[in-house]
């Protein structure tokens, strides 16, 4: 790959997520890297048009990409789980996504709910595996429908899996200079999956002796987010765990119109995949009324992943600065607005 | 059973468990009310001395009592899960108490993390699923220990089980003046399981038209506890995740010194057991720094299920002005001074 031209396939997906696409896609050009996008119409028009989720074919012509730059899937129009697994899950588990990278930081300008907290309390990376625990889709029902009925749901965790994003991890938390990985799990109750996380964890930790250690129950930790902020530096967790973790994340680091999202294969095996934490939020959709900062942001770790860090701190920086603007009656501008404002500083 | 004559089992555990099972209990006795105790040691010394955890003699003693207090198990010098699956959890699952019940109530006077959050806006009901889901134990590992282990951890779902809890919790909402109900769950994920909880809340709810029903996945009901604790009056939700969700409430509502919880059976085929939902917290142990007022939340919840609503709410009133006065500089006082100080309200 040239890293000076970008073969960047787009998918914007449902609701607000063409919204925000558009604007992040806009930012992206303004840096001066060549970008080449392919836009690819997955989501729920194309479901309820064809049937189709996600074709081979076109999963196949991903795997060709540099990355991939997602809105958000999902419509009440179509049965729960049905795009998120057969879509948004079997992207991030065909393309080995495991890392589910996702930073909670609060920038300075931005009001959060937690009266007490300032900016240099809420600074944190989440890693979330990406590709098994209960998101593996593993389960089943019988006698469904019946009073008889009964419904599981299993988590399936390995060694291999456990044990890659562990490291990643680790070498996450060396280079950041606090230094400190806390385990996040439910070892008390989920015994044979914590075990494993567990063990893998503090065997790791071994090769890490710079890195300080901690471990903190699911349950915990959730509270300590609200309470404690800065009790965290860098984060690795089970996939649902953090899927949990990284809402409550983007709630005390100013909302969901800010929390970016990588999915990312480490090992460039595949493209990774970078989007908003938001969902499609099908209320808000078609009315400029979205937030586009988290997909903006979501281009800076795109940017940074295919080895463009000075132009990733730059839209981080445009972001920051218009973040302090908008506590002085910035407010009330349009999607479309604000993706033109931080184009014109990154441009600028 | 006589009302008037509590026959009550205690079961004060580990670390501070003892300190504030001690205070509930001073409490209790204020009240007026005849109580017969009988204090079983359980818990990580007696693991250590005789390996035993809940022998089966012990629990079929438990069965023939009233109700029981518990304080807090766990110990660091126990391997992770053995308190909490062979006693905690064996206890809430041989006792059916398949309703785990969390007020998440901002009391007037209290200090919340949320800048914003008046006490009318943090005022719900958590129905925590408590006998099945992914506390079902159910689960394995194999090749432990080498690079191919796989450890599963499964969640148990059944229509018996489901349809019983949420009934509870749909008659707990109109029995409040909001009479809102919501459900939480991860439907979009958990497909298998969050099927049978969404068609169940849903059979249900045509029998509850007053009524208003509402759905959130967990990662979103996470966050809006943080954003939007306002919208929820009664929630229902599954075992992991009204584990979750109880912490982030026990922080709103400031702190888990003062979450109280009712692990109940509502068909009163055995004694329903209440206690905080702290931990036994060994770092702070022995120091009179654990604050009891969750204990003594809990006391009067124990008061409300044995029918002796008059003498719940004397306790909740008694707790709420200790709570008034603690801004007005009553703080620091020992675990057993706080213990005091609302006895004497309650005998007062
Ligand atoms: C849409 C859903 C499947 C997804 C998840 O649970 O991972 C979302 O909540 C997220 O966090 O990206
Ligand atoms: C100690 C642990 C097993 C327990 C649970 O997970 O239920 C605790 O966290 C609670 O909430 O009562």
């Amino acid at each position: 790959m040239d890293s000076r031209n970008i073969r960047l396939a787009v998918i914007p997906g449902d609701g607000i997520g063409v919204e925000v696409v558009t604007e992040g896609l806009k930012v992206l050009e303004a840096v001066g890297t060549k970008v080449e996008t392919t836009t690819y119409d997955l989501g729920a028009r194309r479901y309820h048009e064809t049937g189709e989720t996600l074709p081979d074919a076109v999963l196949d012509e991903l795997r060709g990409y540099d990355a991939i730059l997602l809105g958000a899937v999902g419509d009440p129009s179509v049965p729960p789980g049905v795009l998120e697994r057969d879509l948004l899950l079997r992207l991030r588990f065909e393309l080995d996504h495991y890392v589910n990278l996702r930073p909670v930081k609060l920038f300075p300008g931005v009001e959060t709910p937690l009266g007490r907290s300032r900016p240099e309390d809420i600074d944190m990376v989440v890693v979330r595996e990406g590709t098994e625990g209960p998101y593996a889709g593993a389960g089943g029902a019988m006698r469904r429908g019946t009073p008889h009925e009964i419904a599981t749901q299993e988590s399936f965790n390995t060694a291999y899996g456990v044990e890659r994003v562990v490291r990643y991890a680790f070498e996450k938390a060396l280079a950041r200079p606090r230094r400190k990985l806390t385990l996040v799990h439910k070892t008390n109750v989920l015994t044979y999956a914590g075990d494993l996380w567990a063990r893998t964890f503090d065997r790791v930790s071994l090769e890490y002796s710079d890195v300080q250690t901690d471990y903190c129950h699911v349950d915990a930790a959730s509270m300590f987010f609200v309470t404690q902020p800065e009790r965290f530096d860098v984060i690795v967790t089970d996939n649902l765990f953090g899927d949990i973790l990284t809402d409550i994340g983007a709630a005390i680091a100013g909302g969901i119109g800010l929390a970016a999202s990588g999915n990312v294969n480490p090992d460039r095996t595949a493209p990774s995949m970078f989007e908003p934490v938001h969902g499609s939020a099908p209320d808000i959709a078609g009315q400029g009324k979205a937030d586009p900062t988290a997909t903006i942001l979501s281009v800076a770790m795109l940017l940074d992943h295919l080895g463009l860090a000075e132009e990733a701190a730059r839209v981080e920086q445009a972001v920051a600065d218009d973040l302090v603007e908008r506590q002085t009656g910035w407010a009330g501008r349009t999607t479309h607005e604000i993706g033109d404002d931080i184009t014109a500083r990154v441009a600028g």
